[in-house]
């Protein structure tokens, strides 16, 4: 016996060396199921000892599998699975399909369709644990809240958690064109291989899948919002049909971006006026063709009257009425239409800030129910720092999605540490007093009207890690959390994905907690500080570029946002400059409104102020510029010297790519603030705060640095 | 103690499970270093008790890395090392680094600066085994010997193995562009991330230069021959340098491309001409400084006055006058140009394929001694099937460097298994008879001159398995075996790349081996058979399109080169037509320039016959056509059917991926074999012979077909 054992052993000594060029990439996401450590190994074998799985759709078995998968990483070793109840079963499934399950018909039922629970039970003297919802996808959301609970290392006795989404739709808007470039991507190519499509199905399809069910995810438009008609060509549609196979069983429906010029393009049409009926009568048919190839096909997301997009305006109709039209014809697929709000006119001489809600908010009650308006959580794009979009709160009638951008456009790209959560929540938790105090704009999102959602901008790309970097990971992920929940804590988010992404250890989670929470604030330092925006490089808005002031609109130059001058700096956006604050509800105003009492992180968002004005720390508002550059510029080093201490709590790989993202983004971060600087010091004409350097370079050498192909480019 | 073992065990299989996120994906490519069956692991075991690994250098740190990488793979341990020779050493290094392989000084000095020996021996009594070279790359390539060895269960006792490369160049050429489009790529984008170097210095990089190590390549040029100046400038250099440092330790120099018109571009000059003296000392300063960044610098590869790229032509020099400047200033630090021979006039009427020949063919013995002018293996551009360049053997005082287009262009991008190695065969094969009978291509390209070498351009991109396919790897895998060796043989590189690759089991490596061997006729015959060429759709070449007659030049149209007509198909390439056989030598003139003696495979690339002429096989050479048409798409159903059978002895991922693949291969091959018959039918009016089915559509349907999203495109 014992040289058999000797025998085996020594098998497994030989076998079991992993193999070392199967390194951490990345690839696992949140999703790694590493080994528990032995307590809590102990803990969930004493809970899951078997598992019972009646449910026989291919969503169940995804749950099913997803489960094993999960299961036998962390424990080890693969648990069994049985067919009637016994001590330390682990029973997932729908009413019907246990008569266990069955028997919770209360809880349930406010469940809806995409609600579940864990509860713990006795069932005839056996001790089991369900995890129960009213269809399988519910299931499934279970499973994945259930294994994030092992892995995590939380309580798995006496479980009684109801969990369910507050927002209908959440859905990645993937900026993907046809030939694979990912417009504002930063993690490689898109990973729609529509050449292979749809003969060959990359795994990595399923696995994306996955990910996006553990956090939520339900929807994906697959197609840039900068539209191209040939996806609606019938040899694409059957690639669409492939992906949307793959997506099914994970709860997640595929809608695509509308061309709104299509009927000419593809359909030889004269015209793409929403009110003709031959056009009307093309989307139609069009549509109907698509739910004949993809029976749960969601809708389309349209972009139009935007940025050279045509759309409704060039035929002098409204944004209701084209957004009408398609809602019609998807009505009796029970389709929706995700109408983007970013709009601003090529010749207009009004404040951007002001033009979406100007030709929006009117529009309200001209929607038809299914028809969601697709808002950015601020009015100008997606900056570092904007106070919320004026139209959260002013359109009461219309079902508004917010959509934030989890690519890093204007924030430093894959290479720099930013999490967004806190952003998001700031966004999320600010106060529309629309229609009262308490209407924030989480609220105004998950108002009940026919139908809500959240949209992101995906940061998904080819690169082996999905997002370009490993803490951009992060980004995906809060955004699954908070379309979920729009009231989630993004610390606690944060604190989640550190535990499922590099381990539980709190001498770990803490620090990764510390960098991600103070990140944001950090770049908004060394980017835009003060509540300044829009200042970057020209189109691939990669660095600084706060001197340019020749591009063909207006609003397209940093000039217009800063609006530095010998006397001050700031867009003055009160009654004295264009008003903008009249957009939003008069208690926001009166405090915005006020230089006193707006909030310094939005001062010179809306108030244009003298250079010597006097800031709350005493400073004058150039010291206090200077100083808040500065002061980002250390807080990424200061995540360098945190980062170094985890060097031997993290594995090589992933501990040494983010070393020297974290050197790139100190560097990136210096630029910045260099660039800057003398660009402001040219204008301000004063002197550097004590112990604040000089810029190692004169204006000119900033100026002329160019990154003409610095990714993610608009094409 | 039985209770001990129990409790190793039972962590063992506990832990041993390996996580199945890390399925086969392909990027361990042929060193997978999988774990050998026990008697080979026991045999080997004995023969490796112990390294011994003297060198310091960062080269001999990699070939000692690899070593243990390779070791504990296959034997599923680490070997120790150790300091002093002992019975079942393994000692690795240079005369300089242990008196044991000092001793091997004559076999040494025959194997030049980059052979190698590995030899068993014993030294005072003990039974040891030797790797050693005169330089650590070549410790370097005999590891990578030694392990190929151990993979693939070769005898690992009485060894004495020398080997050396044959050619001193054996560079890739990367058609990377700076924005990481890859023309002619169809594994994704660049691997070359530039925006994040050199600060971040991806892991694949040195896996890529293991890769290459592993089967000899020492060169690799960046970038994409339609070259772009910028990256000749400082802040591209560094990027360049820091890769160089990556692949330095692999014994691989990297190259760049040089714009001819750099000097205009980014150093403000108004001429490149390259006799202007200012032109020139332009490029020696740019080249010094190149030198000051990377002191190993390889050189530059050149395309110029080629299909609108710029040259010395501009300027009414010859391609001697252009290439000696550059040579002239990358003398002194050692480097070299490749100058590339695929020019054919934008405004000549001669046959393109006599063009590169007329123009270069004089100025032998013109250029410069580090001048190396490079020659695709065909006159045309890398079709399915090309006679020889006739260049080869007509510049017998040049040194003429191969180059071979290892991505598949012309030959079904990523998804159509198609082995090149019979073709490279072929074609290194060729008898040129310049001088005399049995000067091979290859014999040629090994002349001694002053420098030699191999060029191919490469199929490898950020996807996961590097080359798009599993089966594509083999033609890296061989394009870097036949660079060692062009005398290799195609099936034995398919052997050995078959058991690195997906194991040594017979049963698995021979039909594989079938597979590879006969794929490339497959090919042929479904895409071009009988000696047509160049029939693929317009810019991308993704497809048919044999009706092609509307493009700007003649050549650029299929109709230039297949020339059916009522009275029959081909091109006249004899002296009642081109006469490019003309610059063939009389000898293989006179056998390509009679049609019934030149190999039918050759038959319309060098004559123009009636449809009715009868064949070889007694049928029509109508019916020949169609036969072969159909006999292409048989051969890829029989791959199915062999690849079908191999299932339960590949792992699931990759054996899915292959078979999705040639699912897509079929049904495109019946979409070569339909369209291009339904094009020729329209032409020859003749009936298919019995048996043979219509195309079940009619021609305008194959040419509206429409793939302007086709992956790879040059632009």
């Amino acid at each position: 016996m014992q040289r058999i054992l000797l025998a085996i052993l020594s098998a497994f000594l030989v076998f079991g060396v992993p193999n070392q060029s199967h390194a951490e990439t990345g690839y696992d996401l949140w999703l790694r199921y590493a080994a528990l450590e032995s307590g809590r190994r102990a803990a969930a074998e004493g809970v899951v000892k078997s598992i019972v799985a009646p449910g026989r759709t291919a969503t169940a078995d995804a749950a099913l599998s997803e489960l094993q998968r999960g299961l036998a990483g962390m424990l080890g070793h693969g648990v069994a699975r049985t067919s009637g109840i016994v001590d330390g079963a682990l029973l997932i499934g729908t009413p019907a399909d246990a008569p266990e399950i069955a028997a919770l018909r209360q809880p349930l039922v406010a469940l809806g369709r995409e609600g579940f629970l864990i509860r713990s039970a006795v069932v005839d003297g056996a001790r089991i644990t369900i995890i129960a919802a009213n269809t399988d996808v519910g299931v499934l959301y279970g499973v994945f809240a259930f294994l994030k609970r092992v892995q995590l290392g939380k309580p798995l006795e006496n479980l009684d958690i109801a969990d369910k989404p507050k927002l209908q739709l959440r859905v990645l808007n993937h900026w993907d064109n046809l030939d694979r470039h990912v417009e504002r991507g930063y993690a490689g190519w898109s990973i729609w291989d529509w050449q292979k499509l749809p003969g060959y199905k990359d795994p990595r399809y399923t696995d994306y899948a996955r990910a996006n069910a553990s956090i939520g995810v339900n929807g994906v438009v697959l197609t840039n919002v900068n539209a191209n008609a040939e996806v609606l060509k019938p040899e694409w549609l059957v690639k669409v049909k492939a992906l949307a196979e793959v997506f099914r069983p994970y709860g997640i429906k595929v809608y695509l971006t509308a061309r709104f010029s299509a009927p000419i393009e593809i359909g030889g049409m004269k015209t793409a006026d929403p009110l003709d009926p031959g056009v009307a009568a093309w989307w139609k048919a069009k549509i109907d063709e698509i739910y004949t190839v993809i029976p749960d096909f969601g809708g389309f997301l349209v972009k139009a009257n935007s940025e050279g997009q045509p759309g409704p305006n060039d035929y002098h109709r409204t944004h209701a009425d084209g957004a009408n039209m398609f809602a019609d014809a998807l009505k009796p697929h029970g389709g929706v239409v995700m109408w983007r709000a970013f709009v601003y006119a090529a010749e207009n001489a009004q404040d951007r800030h002001m033009q979406a809600f100007a030709e929006f908010q009117p529009l309200d009650g001209k929607f038809r129910d299914n028809v969601l308006v697709q808002v950015k959580n601020g009015a100008i794009d997606f900056q570092p720092r904007e106070p919320f979009h004026p139209l959260f709160g002013a359109m009461p009638k219309t079902p508004l999605m917010m959509e934030f951008q989890i690519t890093k456009e204007y924030l430093g790209f894959a290479t720099h540490l930013v999490y967004l959560g806190p952003m998001w929540e700031e966004a999320l938790e600010a106060d529309t007093f629309r229609p009262a105090r308490g209407s924030t704009v989480a609220k105004v999102i998950e108002k009940p009207v026919a139908v809500t959602g959240m949209a992101g901008v995906a940061n998904i790309g080819s690169d082996v890690n999905w997002s370009g970097s490993q803490f951009d990971q992060a980004n995906w992920y809060a955004f699954g959390r908070f379309a979920w929940d729009p009231g989630a804590s993004a610390e606690k988010i944060a604190r989640d994905w550190a535990g499922l992404t590099w381990g539980n250890d709190p001498a770990l989670v803490d620090p990764v907690v510390a960098m991600m929470m103070g990140s944001h604030e950090a770049v908004v330092d060394y980017m835009t500080p003060l509540g300044l925006g829009h200042l970057m490089a020209t189109g691939h808005h990669y660095g600084p570029g706060p001197w340019v002031a020749d591009l063909a609109r207006p609003e397209w130059n940093p000039v217009y946002y800063h609006k530095a001058d010998a006397g001050g700096i700031g867009f003055d956006r009160t009654r004295t400059g264009s008003n903008a604050l009249s957009q939003y509800a008069p208690q926001v105003a009166k405090v915005w409104g006020d230089p006193r009492k707006v909030p310094e992180s939005l001062l010179l968002w809306f108030h244009h102020l003298p250079w010597d004005r006097k800031m709350q720390s005493g400073r004058t508002l150039w010291d206090e510029l200077v100083i808040r550059y500065d002061a980002g510029v250390d807080a990424v080093a200061a995540m360098q010297a945190r980062w170094d201490g985890l060097k031997d709590k993290v594995d090589a790989r992933r501990w040494s790519e983010v070393r020297d993202f974290l050197g790139i983004q100190h560097q990136e971060a210096k630029w910045w603030r260099d660039a800057s600087i003398a660009y402001f010091q040219s204008i301000s004409k004063r002197p550097l705060p004590a112990g604040h350097a000089a810029p190692p370079h004169d204006l000119d050498w900033y100026k002329a640095i160019n990154n003409r192909y610095a990714p993610g480019q608009g094409r």
